[in-house]
């Protein structure tokens, strides 16, 4: 029903105003728009949704996007809301941000289509199909990495799909595959970072005796847990707490924040830049 | 340097779109925008800031008054950011919130001048003196409290006070002298509102063994302790906390939200209707 | 493997010592002890966990449970932690803290066996299937919420149901049910309770202009909401959230309130007293 | 009017029945008692507070040190609460910990005494003087520092300090000075430990673009930022906060943060071991 535009550049008084009155004129509606500008990089961004008859929806969307390249020289991406985003899931044995976000692509909270559920185990092929997904058995190890991730940037490809959510994937996936699928990779990571990057954040959170817990989603880049982080949160732990306390607490966290991420993402809500994110909530 | 605009009326189309050409044309150049669109009530509501010519910006915040009135029928507040509110503190014996408060505008943190500390005791009197803040003592009973708020009024205005701030003031004003006085007033209460109403709520909170505590400030009313809300923060508790512990507790929260609340309003940020607030923060 | 004592009463000198000389007596190793003293009430809890014989434990159970009241005077409940707590939950339609509860249970979160799902809808019965629990239909208006309680408690009996959770249900207990039964039960009301006390708390909130949401796990007892309190938690929201997104974001607090309140009483944390709760967590 | 005994050891069969058999034997009454178990390292921690004679509380003390270390293989320190420790605090030019921490000695909510404060700089010197605080300044650089440091340690020693606090003080102490001086000093980070260990701690988060920002008080130890972990606070942040709005939310941070430890510390809540804390709050 609505166009969607997220758009960033140098910063240029007259932005806002031109932009409004472009959609006035072309007899759209703002319903949200939302500005912000990094005044020491001097970078402007914007989202802006609008209503727009439905038969002109995509001759708008192409207009705005020249629009806004060419006359107001900014980055542009243009979505229409009625075209949900596309969403695989990755997933190894730990099944509970999968479960988290099965149900709530079921239940409609997440504005994207679940299409495939991929996994380098069988242990989710029965409760997916329950769920009503269809699942990909796709084994890998260091010898088939290469072919692993060829396989699964084809499967991605043949499916459309738009975003690739890690929910707990124990995989990394390698620069040569991010760079030949070319789409966004949403992760959680299980600590606060940048604080324990890599292996077991939990114990290592235990080891040095944080008093709090943590769990970051973020956009997967070459370097390990260093990409754009698009969501963090915290719980208070105490010396109580052994590591499995950590793990259990840590499960609420990481389905809620991994959860956020997507949704905002489905929403055309993130625009990323040296390596932030900016987040209109 | 800046004008701002607070602004809010019938939502109709092209709002934003006319509010920034107005402010394009009469070369003004905008910082920061920020909206808001109460679908349900139908109302529209804007922050603007802008930087214009310094010879020109008395007339041009007048000229946009008058715009915003009159052309796009909204109510409208414009401030200059070279002439920050004048602010009073009205304080009784407990002082936290009355040092944290003192501490923050003299180190600047809050945009504003405090040109008052009011007591209807004599107790911080000397530490006034040392923050170099003029008090004025007012005691006030059952039998003088007529009289005492008419001098208040009296003094606000000869202070040319834009905002009175209740820093656990232990007196109720009455409605008679809001409505003389007319100009916002700002309390802290100590308890997560609506829960605990009245006095003692960290005891009433005990008692009802919550789990959880808070702090509100909001603006004040004729009924007590049901004004629009500007903040709210809490903090976790347990069993193991009696009576006193909450207090102390609770002091942090409570310099905390009303320092806060004090902060955006006198950044002109806050926006009251319907017994609420948008906080443009 | 252990046995685990929660026991209250009027505080005197050496209990704690009494207590742990006691367990040292009976070749028992004391994993966990934790006491509270509400100095004002004069009252002394404790929770200790020990480890004993298999072969003695429950001859050990029984011969602490006589020395806790008649030596000491003290209100004594011990169990034994090889026997998990049968539960059963009640649900309406809405369905997330339904699938929380039974993923958690599921995954041997939570110290207990849930038993039962019972409904007065019968929405969830395919879906609770597949978690492989039975369902019991029981549908409820006026004219049959006497008989239809009845056969509630029945099945509650005839299942040796320890503990009922109310997930959401919208039916309220009559007090004759409660005692009829007279076992625990835990219900989640959607706001953080005393604050927004029965229906539609999440519309009440948003009225009332509320910048932090909460929910509240408590006991269930004959008057509304007002039973005590357990766990509660919090999220910020501004006045950008409609009610829905102040449904949405209550969710998760939702179920994850319910669940800790669910997990501390299946680990035998809870000890209540003048309507208030002491969680050795 | 209480001892306080913190030990710490070898966990083994009942530890709880001989401290707390020992206080009721020696006509203590146990006011407070929390033990802990690390049950990976086998260590047992415990904090236990009881009341005894006035004339009998010195050799009671002593007695207990002697039990608690031969018969029970234990570190053992006892405190009379009676004997408030003694506090310093070092500070540099930034103040709000420095106000923050007087205000609270002031008011009695830190169970100690302040008794000096210690800065590089003369910018405090005045406003230490309306406390009533003693004022040592005590200039260093990189040629004076060792001289510094030993008049420092030979300050603290003759003002029987017990507890170093650097309040936002911008040197590094020397390995050499804590090894000289041999008492603990508490330091507040600015940052969520061990994320953005070193200088501008701030500017670090800002560039890596977290959504949550911290701060952490901990013990001072030879490496810098690694010390054991008292407490941690965070708030969270968003695209929109510049620098200086984490700066000047982390004020807000670094106060709590850092007063909690010192009130910890002064109330003998806190054990370490394995560069951790035990905090039995």
């Amino acid at each position: 029903m609505s166009l969607v535009a997220l758009l960033y550049g140098k910063d240029r008084p007259g932005l806002v105003a031109k932009v409004s009155q472009w959609i006035l004129q072309h007899s759209g509606n703002i319903m949200h728009a939302d500005q912000h500008c990094d005044l020491q990089a001097g970078v402007f961004f914007q989202r802006v949704v609008w209503d727009c008859q439905v038969e002109r929806k995509s001759d708008t969307a192409q207009a705005f996007g020249v629009f806004a390249k060419n006359t107001l020289e900014m980055d542009i991406r243009v979505y229409d809301t009625d075209n949900p985003l596309k969403v695989a899931i990755m997933v190894s044995k730990t099944d509970h941000c999968f479960h988290d976000l099965a149900l709530r692509f079921k239940s409609n909270e997440l504005g994207g289509d679940l299409v495939s559920v991929i996994s380098n185990h069988q242990h989710l092929e029965a409760v997916s199909s329950q769920y009503g997904l269809p699942y990909y058995f796709l084994p890998v190890n260091k010898k088939t990495k290469r072919e692993a991730e060829s396989k699964l940037a084809e499967h991605l490809r043949s499916h459309q799909v738009d975003l690739l959510v890690l929910a707990r994937y124990m995989q990394i996936l390698s620069a040569d595959f991010l760079e030949d699928w070319g789409k966004p990779v949403i992760n959680i990571h299980h600590s606060f970072l940048p604080a324990f990057v890599g292996g077991k954040p939990y114990h290592q959170a235990y080891q040095r005796g944080v008093k709090i817990i943590g769990a970051t989603a973020h956009y997967v880049t070459e370097e390990l847990d260093t990409g754009p982080i698009i969501q963090q949160d915290v719980t208070r732990i105490n010396h109580r707490h052994p590591v499995n306390d950590l793990i259990r607490c840590g499960k609420d966290l990481e389905k809620i924040v991994l959860s956020q991420a997507v949704r905002w993402h489905l929403e055309h809500r993130i625009l990323t830049y040296n390596n932030k994110t900016v987040v209109f909530e």
